[in-house]
C-alpha cells in the first residue's frame, strides 16, 4: 500500500513506534475526530458542530492529521459560498479503525455504559459480531495470554 | 473476569465507550506509562527514570489508572527503607495490551523508523509474527474492509 504518511516528520530520537503513532494521535480530541470521520463527517463545521469543539483546537488537530497523512484536505465550493476544505480519511487513516475499535472494545467491556454500547461491530456480510485481537500468520486469532512483545534488536530498541 | 474497574467514574453523558475509554487514557503520558508497566516497571522512580517524565505529572497519571483499575497500588518496603507503592497492571489492564499493539503496528507501517520496529509482536510458543485486527465469532481474520460499524440503539447511541 502506497504510504502517504510522512515518517520524516517525527524525531528519529523516537524509536518505539507507540510512541511515534502518538506524536500524531497523543490526544482526546484528535481520537474524537477521528471518530466523526469514521462516520461520516468530512467539514469543519460538521467537525465543530458534533464535537463541540474549539474552532482553534480543531483547527490546529486537522492541521496534524493532514500534515501526517491521516486526512487529506480537499477544496470544495458550493453555490454562491466561497471555498471551503473538506478532510477525508486517506488509506493510512482508514488503518485506524483498528486502533479506534480496541479502545471502544476496552471501554465497552471494562467501562460499560449503563445502557450498553453505544455502537457495534459487525461483518458486513453476514451481521455476526467482530472484535479486535491479535492474529497470527494463519489467519487465527491468538489469545492475549499467548503474543509476547520482543525488541528487534534495531538500534535503539527496547524500553526507553 | 471479574471487573476490577469502576464504570461509575465515567459521566453516563459520555455514551460512547471510545471516549469513555479516553477518559482514562485521552493523554500521551498514560500510554507510555502503561507501555512501562508492560515492560515490567512497577515502581514509581522506574516509570520517572525511564520516561524522564515530571514527577507531578507521573503521580497524577498513575492516580488515574489506579482510580480507574487499570493499575493496581500495592505497599512494599525494603531492609531500611521506609514504606512505598508498587504499581501493577491489573486484568483489565491486561487487556489494553491490545489497543498499545495497535498503536504500535500502525507505526510501524505508517511512521517508521529509519532503523525499523523497536518491538516485535510473536506468539509465545511457535514465535511466529502476530498482528492486531479484527476477527470474526469463527476465530478468524476478518478484513478490515469487511467490518461496519452499526449504532446499537441503545439510549444516545450514535455519532452525537
Amino acid at each position: 500500500m502506497a504510504k502517504n504518511t510522512d515518517a520524516a516528520r517525527v524525531p528519529d530520537s523516537v524509536t518505539c513506534s507507540i510512541e511515534r503513532t502518538l506524536c500524531v494521535l497523543g490526544e482526546r480530541w484528535t481520537f474524537l475526530i477521528l471518530r466523526q470521520a469514521f462516520f461520516g463527517a468530512t467539514r469543519f463545521a460538521e467537525f465543530r458542530d458534533q464535537l463541540g469543539v474549539a474552532p482553534d483546537v480543531l483547527s490546529d488537530r486537522l492541521g496534524t492529521l493532514v500534515e501526517f497523512g491521516v486526512l487529506a484536505r480537499e477544496p470544495y465550493q458550493e453555490p454562491g459560498a466561497r471555498s471551503r476544505f473538506a478532510y477525508r480519511l486517506t488509506p493510512a487513516g482508514r488503518e485506524l479503525h483498528v486502533v479506534l475499535a480496541a479502545l471502544q472494545q476496552w471501554g465497552d467491556e471494562y467501562l460499560p455504559h449503563p445502557d450498553g454500547p453505544s455502537m457495534l461491530r459487525r461483518v458486513r456480510d453476514t451481521g455476526q459480531p467482530a472484535h479486535v485481537g491479535f492474529v497470527g500468520e494463519d489467519g487465527h486469532e491468538v489469545a492475549l495470554t499467548d503474543v509476547t512483545a520482543i525488541p528487534s534488536g534495531a538500534a535503539g530498541a527496547g524500553p526507553s
